[in-house]
């Protein structure tokens, strides 16, 4: 399924397997993985062979489709229950995306629905394809609204991967950059590598590269100087879930990214779809952040680059609050302060 | 010569060499190695096998004296004039760091200055293992200095590696945090990585687990959120060169650090010797900024971490200004703004 979109998740209808690109072994090598379980499936979100908050939204549903076609229950019920078993694993996986648990939601909740005399498998998948293709439309969406917010001069800084390989393709962040360079514009981006796991220099100057659009990779730390000389003319990230008050968890950097941004007078924009949206969530320190293994930080590739037995701190995704937001770009439109009225009307 | 003090450069007198501690090896191997020419030092420099604005000053400085020893030139003129030329060769080497061409001339305008009959090879040697002890006492006044500008609640955040392995032995920006451990205080250091050569990872992580002081390692993009979360009381890093303004130049990511530390109320200070500050510049834009090779970010360990052909910027440096800096510490006591009376009091 590789293609301009650069989708990394998709239903392999030959084999009734889900089927991902395996980011970790990006860029050097694009490998496609399947699975057919919902065991697997965990793992694959978990070690982040698929990640960004929309594509594991996509893996979870095809997972629950996964889960439907391997229950071998008989009675509706049994298999609403099996199902339920697989969205709690499924909601497990990993604690910040937001996207995880309302895409398996939505898929049990449409199940449910169904008259008694329904193919619930048939319908599991057709709710997963449901998902992909309208995440396809929100990112084309997200890309025409924020495409007109980027400053003619075009230098836009991002962080961590809000790609194709973060959605069902063409990407959150990346999509008004994506939209504004399809239209003509001179575009340049700053990619911060993003450390620990790099998927800026690995994933999203990779995407940029191969669609042609200019991009210089730096160093999460060379942000701040790039700001002062003027290389920058507006941020966009992702997000991986927002707040009912705006404020947002994204990847780890990202808080940091908006300071410097205020610091400079730099236009910061959160482009998401609808469904990363948690109006349960009052602000953002209730939103859980993961915290992961330190070897992610005193391992490079097999290498060790820090001491045996160092302590490390490695939370995967920080809080940035509302207030540094200057707007988020929904597929439904911009939303601006006072984001509460706003974002409430984005979850239709 | 590892002892607790870290010293990075010392004189091999058995070998009439200079020995260096190969810090790309750290923290996984510790290596000694021995040169006897400049052209060697030169390259041992460039590679950062010795770094550290202190440290690279004492190698330049025996360097002079092994170019003093290599010369066959039998008139003191053109013994001088080989020297000059030695000078030259070791202040190329890298341009930010203004202690490598404050010790060539230290050393060249002391020959200057004795009689005819002197031995100005033995008195190059001489003047070399000056500027090294005096290195070293400026490192333990920069400590009592600073120690006692450590909060109560000893949280200090460092960025980069301004530790013994950069100077003579015991460092500058870790000199306060030493000091304060050695009066009983309790510390704990937040370790930036500091990207792209890890010298926060590989090198002052390993300095403060060696002499027992608490610290955890964080990615740089990690410093906004620990900030956040109070786990920073305040910010403590070395300085490549001081303008006479105050401005400051130390690896890249500091600037960012300064801006975050500002926007939480923390203070934000700087440990130098006095000859870290260059009083014929006037503020930080003339300050010369090292570009180094792309490589540093786009391979780890070997390994390619983003796409061949990406555009990379590798500052190793960047600015901060003056008016972020809570205070500079140097060997002579705390200087604080307006800076540009106390800076030049400081070099005396």
């Amino acid at each position: 399924m590789v293609n301009e979109l650069f989708q990394p998740v998709w239903w392999d209808a030959s084999t009734g397997a889900l089927a991902l690109i395996d980011q970790r072994k990006l860029p050097g090598e694009l490998r496609t993985v399947t699975y057919t379980s919902v065991a697997e499936t965990v793992v694959a979100i978990r070690t982040m062979q698929v990640r960004g908050a929309p594509a594991i939204g996509c893996a979870a549903a095809y997972a629950m489709a996964l889960a439907a076609a391997a229950s071998t229950s008989p009675a509706r019920t049994d298999l609403l229950a099996d199902l339920a078993a697989a969205k709690q694993m499924l909601d497990d996986a990993r604690p910040t995306a937001i996207n995880l648990s309302w895409a398996t939601a939505r898929v049990l909740a449409h199940l449910t629905t169904l008259p008694a005399t329904a193919d619930l498998r048939a319908a599991a998948l057709a709710e997963a394809h449901a998902i992909l293709r309208e995440d396809q439309a929100m990112c084309r969406a997200i890309g025409a609204h924020g495409a007109a917010l980027i400053p003619a001069s075009g230098q836009v800084l991002t962080h961590c991967n809000a790609g194709g390989l973060a959605t069902s393709g063409y990407g959150t962040a990346l999509a008004p950059i994506r939209t504004a360079h399809e239209r003509g514009r001179a575009i340049h981006v700053l990619v911060d590598e993003t450390r620990p796991l790099l998927q800026g220099a690995r994933l999203t100057a990779w995407e940029l590269q191969r669609v042609g659009i200019d991009c210089t990779l730096i160093a999460d730390n060379m942000a701040a100087s790039m700001m002062r000389a003027g290389r920058v003319d507006c941020v966009i990230v992702g997000a991986d879930r927002v707040a009912a008050n705006g404020d947002v968890a994204n990847k780890i950097g990202t808080y940091g990214v908006a300071l410097l941004a205020r610091a400079h007078n730099i236009p910061f924009y959160v482009a998401i779809p609808s469904s990363t949206i948690d109006l349960h969530i009052a602000d953002g320190d209730a939103i859980p952040i993961e915290l992961r293994d330190a070897d992610e930080l005193t391992m490079l590739a097999g290498v060790r680059t820090a001491p045996i037995g160092v302590h490390v701190a490695n939370p995967a995704f920080d809080i940035t609050p509302h207030d540094l937001i200057t707007a988020i770009i929904t597929e439904h439109g911009i939303v601006r302060a006072p984001y509460a009225a706003g974002l409430r009307a984005a979850v239709r």
